[in-house]
């Protein structure tokens, strides 16, 4: 059954890049000596040796790491992809003629743009009509196979917030950033809409652990209610 | 040798309880119904039913499980303890006369006050000259036991930013609270001090899964600058 998936890299503080930058996404030179580039970098730095990257990007070498089966693995599992405006933009040029998700991609926009078909089987479609259209369309691409969040973390928490989110695999990196692109936050923008007395409940599926980085895949459980409880004083 | 360490539950996206409430810290039934008691309550669930947990408060009951025998140890490798003046005042009513610390524990203050003795082991010195100073009295009273950073958050900041923390667990709790009290953030007060060209760099050395929770250790590395890579496109 066509599962709703995310997963992310993100520093031990919850931050998937460094502090936002306002230089245009198009600009990949520009981005990375930006404040965003350190903290990314960093945080991805786990993928690049991994066999199971280098091969979707067309490089050389690699290991067949722990690391890199988790890559395979998530990249077999997706039949097509949701994903933000934001990342589309900086991902257009880098990934060239071959970009490596071989498989439907929904970009979630509000410009109108026609289809974007890429060797290797990636297509991009722009889909106007918001998050739940464009996953309702990932879906009926998917063949049976998975519908991934490909990010960024605006994307992901819209999915997350409207229900429409089945499995999120963190890659805990094992660093702090002090600042930077948080993937879940208060701020403006980020908010999950949640009030004080409400959480969203998830259950650990698969824990893996390497001295790089920590994967911690969960089942979405949803919105519940946070109950306070008598801190055991009632207890037998 | 003397290690100093620090432990604290967290949701997901990083809290250790709601967002921050101006009731008195004395008053602990009206903490309770204030904004930072659900997620509190929430982030601290899985210790209430742990024998090693009820066992210190004085309360019957429990079970002997995986996260019961995580919380024994943590009490167990503690010869004196650090804490936060917020957390000392929200905890000296309801921990009574006799606290769980069994330790002597060295409260960074700014107003003095006599050494407060309890029942159990339990003493209460009250520093004055700062965190470094309240790290090196634990030190010396610990008697070749670990020195535990009890909390709260500012506190567990303040000895991380300084330098002073060998090693830091997290027990990561299945849930997005989407406001609260974060544990690492960019706020005033929070900051760490890094510049978007550096990171505190740690190392996972103990991952322990449980449904309710996931126990990751690391140690504390230090400060080191964040390096750009070639994502892998010069490798072999």
């Amino acid at each position: 059954m066509t599962k709703v998936t995310a997963q992310m890299s993100v520093s031990l503080d919850g931050y998937y890049a460094g502090p936002r930058s306002s230089t245009d996404p198009h600009d990949m030179a520009a981005w990375m000596e930006s404040p965003e580039g350190p903290g990314f970098f960093r945080v991805t730095r786990w993928v690049i040796g991994a066999m199971g990257w280098r091969e979707r990007l067309g490089f050389a070498g690699g290991e067949r790491s722990v690391n890199s089966r988790i890559i395979e693995e998530t990249f077999a599992a997706a039949g097509a992809y949701v994903m933000g405006r934001r990342m589309f933009d900086g991902g257009e040029i880098p990934w060239g003629e071959e970009p490596p998700f071989r498989a439907p991609v929904f970009v979630v926009t509000h410009r109108d743009r026609e289809l974007l078909e890429r060797q290797g089987g990636t297509f991009f479609t722009f889909v106007t009509g918001g998050v739940e259209r464009a996953v309702a369309l990932a879906r009926e691409a998917a063949g049976g196979k998975d519908v991934a969040v490909a990010g960024g973390g605006t994307l992901l928490r819209q999915v997350l917030a409207a229900g429409l989110l089945d499995e999120l695999e963190l890659h805990i990196v094992p660093v702090l950033l002090g600042d930077g692109m948080r993937l879940f936050g208060a701020t403006p923008g980020a908010s999950l809409g949640l009030d004080t007395r409400e959480g969203i409940e998830l259950t650990p599926v698969r824990v893996i652990e390497t001295p790089e980085v920590t994967h911690i895949r969960y089942a979405v459980c949803g919105r519940a209610k946070l109950e306070l409880d008598d801190r055991g004083s009632g207890g037998a």
